[in-house]
Formats: C-alpha cells, sequence, structure tokens
C-alpha cells in the first residue's frame, strides 16, 4: 500500500485478496519476489455516446467524493470513479448532452493547492474557442469555494459557462447527491447562456431543488448535509426545479464583457482571524517573512484590538496590502462607525465590503501575483470583477 | 483630545466649544496656559430605586454600543453612558426589578482581552453568596460570545443565572435594540431558576420577540443587523415574546450541580484557519514559540492538506493538544470518513465534534490554564461542561 505520510517508517503493509491489509515489521522481512503486474485500467478520454442534436459538455474531474465510493472493508470513502464510471453511473446524462470525460487530478480537495488550480484555469483556457456549451468541474466540496473564487478571477469574461459541481455523499450511496447535482448542472449549462464560474449543488434537504451558486459568494456551511451550500446574505443566482431553471439574478457575473486570463499567483498572503488574546507577535512573523498581504478577518464591523496595532503599522509601513473583511462572514464591513474601524482605517487597512473572507483571501493571492505593484493591488481588491461584492 | 495610537506624533487635537477638532502644528506652539478644569462627573455606584417586592439584578457594564452614543459632530459612536443613564433612558426596568449598576470597564469589546475576562469572573465569584436574583453583563457584540464562553468553563456551575446584553445599534438612535434587550433579559432573570451564561439579543428584524442564546453555541453571524446572534445548529434555548417566556430546552446548561471555579487561562493558544496555499512555516512558528494548544478550523468534516502533516507531527511530538474545529461552523466533525480525517487522528489531532471554533479556541485557553499535564486538558476538551457540545 502507498505509505501516508503519517505511517510508520518500519512497517510494510499489504492489502491481501480479501481486502484486509496486514503490517510487516520490516526487519523481519528477508526477501521480496515480484510475482505478478496488475494491469493498469485504461482511461478513455473520448466521448462516451453521442447524439445528434445534443449540445456537447466537457466534464474535468478533479477528484473528491463525487468521483469515489465507500471502501466497504474499512468504512472509508477512497477516491476510485473515472468519468466514465460516473457517467455511466448516472444514465440521464446522455439524454441530456453528449459529455467528454477527462480526468484532470484525483485528489481529495483538502489536497488541492494553488498550484493545482492554476493547472484547472490553464486546461479551460486551452479550451476557450471550442464547441462546449458548458464545462462541468467536479471536485470535492472541502475547499471548492476556494477553487471556485480563484477560476472567477483568473479566467474573468470567459466565454464558457463553468460549473462547480461536488457530492457530500459519495455516489455509491443510496442517498448520494451526485447524480443529481450531475444533472441539474447537465440541464443548466445547455439551458443558458449566462457566463460566469457556479458551484451547483443540492439546494435542501429534498430533492427538487438544486442551486446555482455565485463561485465568489458562496460557502459550504455544514459539515455534512446534503445542503451544506450557501449564498452568503443573499439567495441562489439560480435554482433549478426538475426541469425549471429559475433566474434570481439580473446582474451578470462578469464585469467585463472580454476574456482576459491573469492566470498567475502568489501563495504569499495570510488569512489573519482576529480574536481576544491573539499574540501579536504572529503577525510579525508574517510581516518579516515576506507576505504581500495579509486578509484580517476581523470582529463585527471589521475591527481588531488595539494590541494588533503595532504590528499593524510595521506591516503597512512595509507596503503589504491589508485588507479588512469580517468573522460574521454574513454583513457588511463599515469601519466608519467606530473609533477603532477609523483607527485601523488610518493605518491603511481596505474594507472590503461584503467580500467573504475565504474569498478575499484568494483574491488577494490572486492580485498580488498579477498587479505591478500596491496601487495596482489595491485597484484590483477594491474593483469588482466576479461578482464578489454585491448589494 | 486623548491620542489614538495611530495619531500623529507632531500634531496636537483640540476640541472647540462648537464641537469641531483643530489640529496644531507641535513645533507652531510657543506657549500653553491652562484656564479652567472640567469636572468630572460623579459616578454612583447605589441602587437607583428601590421597590418593595421586585427582585435584585445587579448591571455590571463592560462598555459597548449598549453603553455609548452617537457623536453626531462626527457621526462616529463613542463610549459615554454611565449604567444610571443606561438604566434612566430605559424606565421600564424600574417596573421590573430592583438594578444595582456598576461600571466595571469602558470598553469596546474588540478590545477586551482575556485579563479582562478574568476581572468580569472574580467580581462575579464575589457576589456568588449574594441575594441577587440575576446579573446582567452590558458587553460590546464583537467579542461577546469569546467572554460567554470563558465565563460559562471559569464558572461551571455559578449559581446565579448570567445574562450578557448589547446593542446593534447605540441607546439614543431610534432603531437602538438596547432598551428592548435590556428589558427582555431583566424579565428572563427574574422569570428564571435558569443556571448559566446566556447571550440575550434581537431575535429578528421584528421587534416581538429576544432570544436567550447558549453562551457557548451562539455566534455573531452578521456583521450590522439587530437580529446578528444566532445558536449555531439549533434554536435559541428560550424566546421572550414581550411578557411571555418560551423554554426550547430540556437539558441543563451546566452539566454539574456544584459550583467550581476555574478561573486560569493560558493564552498561549492558537487558532489555525487552514486554506489552499496555508504557509506551514507559520504553523512552524506556533509549534516553536511554546504555545500549549492549538485549534484548528479545518475543512468539511475536519481535514487540512498534506502539506501541513510534517508540522503537525512536529507540535504532536512536542506535546501541544491539538483540537479540530471545522469552518463549515455548522455541523460536526467526523475524521473517520476520509483518509485525511484519519491520517490526522493518527498524527493526535483531537476532533471537537461540534464546538465552534471560537468557543473551542476559549475553551482551550482555560483548560491549559487550569489542567496540569496533556492528558488532563484532553480530558477537559472532549468533556461536556457548559452545553458546548450539542446533539
Amino acid at each position: 500500500m502507498t505509505k501516508y505520510e503519517s505511517s510508520s517508517e518500519d512497517r510494510l503493509v499489504l492489502k491481501l485478496r480479501s481486502g484486509y491489509n496486514i503490517g510487516i515489521e520490516v526487519k523481519e522481512i528477508s526477501n521480496i519476489i515480484k510475482l505478478q503486474v496488475d494491469e493498469k485500467p485504461i482511461i478513455k478520454n473520448d466521448k462516451i455516446s453521442t447524439k445528434e442534436g445534443l449540445e456537447n459538455i466537457l466534464l474535468l474531474s478533479t477528484g473528491g467524493t463525487i468521483a469515489s465510493k465507500i471502501d466497504y472493508r474499512t468504512g472509508a470513502v477512497t477516491p476510485a470513479v473515472t468519468p466514465e464510471e460516473l457517467h455511466a453511473s448516472v444514465p440521464e446524462l446522455a439524454e441530456i448532452a453528449n459529455i467528454t470525460p477527462k480526468i484532470l487530478f484525483s485528489e481529495y480537495s483538502e489536497n488541492l493547492q494553488p498550484e493545482h488550480w492554476i493547472k484547472i484555469a490553464e486546461e479551460l483556457n486551452n479550451v476557450k474557442d471550442s464547441d462546449y456549451k458548458g464545462i462541468i468541474i467536479a471536485h470535492g466540496t472541502d475547499t471548492m469555494q476556494y477553487t471556485a473564487s480563484y477560476l472567477s478571477f483568473a479566467l474573468a469574461g470567459f466565454p464558457i459557462p463553468i460549473a462547480m459541481v461536488g457530492s457530500q455523499r459519495s455516489s455509491d450511496r443510496p442517498s448520494s447527491d451526485a447524480a443529481l447535482n450531475l444533472i441539474a448542472a447537465s440541464r443548466f449549462l445547455t439551458n443558458t447562456d449566462e457566463k460566469g464560474v457556479f458551484v451547483i449543488m443540492h439546494h435542501n434537504e429534498n430533492d427538487d431543488a438544486v442551486a446555482v451558486h455565485i463561485g465568489t459568494r458562496v460557502r459550504k456551511n455544514h459539515t455534512s448535509k446534503r445542503g451544506a451550500f450557501q449564498t452568503v446574505g443573499g439567495i441562489p443566482a439560480f435554482l433549478i426545479l426538475n426541469e425549471k431553471i429559475q433566474k434570481n439574478i439580473s446582474e451578470k457575473f462578469f464585469k467585463q464583457k472580454e476574456y482576459s486570463p491573469r492566470i498567475n499567483l502568489d501563495t504569499k498572503v495570510a488569512l489573519v482571524k482576529y480574536h481576544p488574546g491573539y499574540d501579536s507577535k504572529i503577525l510579525d512573523v508574517i510581516v518579516e517573512s515576506g507576505f504581500k498581504a495579509i486578509i484580517f478577518e476581523g470582529t463585527g464591523l471589521g475591527h481588531v484590538g488595539k494590541t494588533m496595532y503595532k504590528s499593524i503599522k510595521k506591516a503597512n509601513e512595509r507596503g503589504i496590502f491589508l485588507g479588512m473583511t469580517s468573522q460574521c462572514i454574513d454583513g457588511r464591513v463599515r469601519m466608519t462607525v467606530y473609533e477603532s474601524g477609523r483607527d485601523l482605517l488610518d493605518m491603511g487597512i481596505k474594507p472590503l465590503l461584503n467580500m467573504i473572507p475565504e474569498t478575499a483571501l484568494v483574491k488577494a493571492m490572486w492580485a498580488t501575483g498579477n498587479a505591478k505593484n500596491i496601487d495596482e493591488i489595491n485597484n484590483l481588491m477594491l474593483t469588482n470583477i466576479a461578482s464578489e461584492f454585491s448589494d
């Protein structure tokens, strides 16, 4: 078995034909003989079935529960399903669109890093002139909102609608939402010309509605339930009620018409969640370690305690971008109401209105990766690019 | 004017009789003459009015919007109201209880630190045998949930019901919720024998209901609206509908009957919110700086990326308490479902079920301050003391 980073160095784990694992002390092994090599399954990248008159959709798989099944021996969920298997397990899809599946990675989304985001963006940029009516990205739910935010900024104006789809229960479980979400996403993409990066997930505990969220305004707000994703401070942009698509937004997702990809990013950005007793020495370390931006998750309308002021002044003097969001998550940062807010404005902190903290973090990585100087970073951070600010 | 920490060193700011401020360059000043000294208002700590047959309530003021008013010249809110003024501005209170006001501090809650919590706890401990039917703590809303959590653990079993009350709009504004919340808290305290630390705040946008939240299960989930406070994953413990009190809980707040104060705490506790691109060097600094506990705000069911594993192993080897909560906020951490969770369990991370991240942080400060060793910390962290775990 592949070693986990946490597994013991002095033990070798083998999977038996029965499915059980055994561990063998390395020092007890005197000889190893290779008896047989397992053939790898062939991964096909062609269209699975093609029907005249149906639109084409690209299904990029990055991993996650939507592309996994339960290991009935351990009770754990493991990433195992190919897009072909996924497609085959949801036969309804073939009636909605001609779907081209492609595996990009096979990772749970807690292990996806900014370098994976870039690979996804490059893959999408390569098909910008294709005849795909829409693109589905199958993705783990843990960090889906982070990837959605990055793609929204990096691919601003992208001409083909993008739907990120995940599931909270693996596709071989009876309560799985994988099929429902995939079908809804395919219906949405074949019926819309709405550009944008959307997160399409189960709406509530019933099976009658799937929500289409704006990728920069969505949050996973529950660890396990199927309707875990919510649009912060508003209702979903669209609701898919069986075959009916209800539109709830009037504004465009992207605030510019032309497609202008800016795929770079810089990960030297920190998210600092303030709390009583926060040790400002940690902030000092961030300031002194070459970070280019700090997003604060302040309290209430956008505050931090006075114990942080000295370190914040230092950060400002170094030309680090300082942005304020709120740990309340919902509502708008307003730093002119109280003394504390005014103090922080004087120290150069920029209020990021109602941008949600995780989106602000990703936007700051993207802005510092693409801007030439602090003025340009300030300007990018405060310009509404992909509906990250809402009324 | 008192200098802010951020104000310029070379300028003196004076408030004119008109209310306007002027700034004078220090180097331009040749002479200063004192013409007059303002008399400070006398703060009275006696009961304001006493009516036979009414219960006694202690009103401790720590500051915050509830004890502040708008400065109409600047539009900013400043802390200015004494408990006497507050009491006088809500004449209904005198009909409900005999209220003894006392000022402890006059600080916005973003500036309250763990040392302030200890002072509040000591003040309360001093009146444990008094005839107060209840205690109201007027407190800023920004960090109210942190103080409420600390008091819940430090004063477990406290014999007198404690109500923390704040307001989202200052008491001289027409839309203020100060009076409504104070009246509801007084009604609740005079009509209940329910021990516990409750947060009593406006329930929704109507003026017909005030919610009584369990102090360890409450969160400020909106920056500005009056119904900002919510019980995470449940409904409020009580609803106060004018004179009617509706009880929604069956369990006791404190899980032990006897009052056993443990007021110590240790602030060497960090809250680490994981995100893609999190620089594990920051975690290394925390591990190497003598921190005693780390609370992770993981993704989903309680995960962090593999990029964190090496630093987490180091933390575990040093005997640092490691607890997992979820940035989803609602729902339960479950680390046996996915590979990532199992890896983290193997590295010694303790799943903190559905404890909310901010409560877990405060509990870890309290547990490390009162326990003798890591086993005792583990035990305290996983024992339900003040309803921080719910079903």
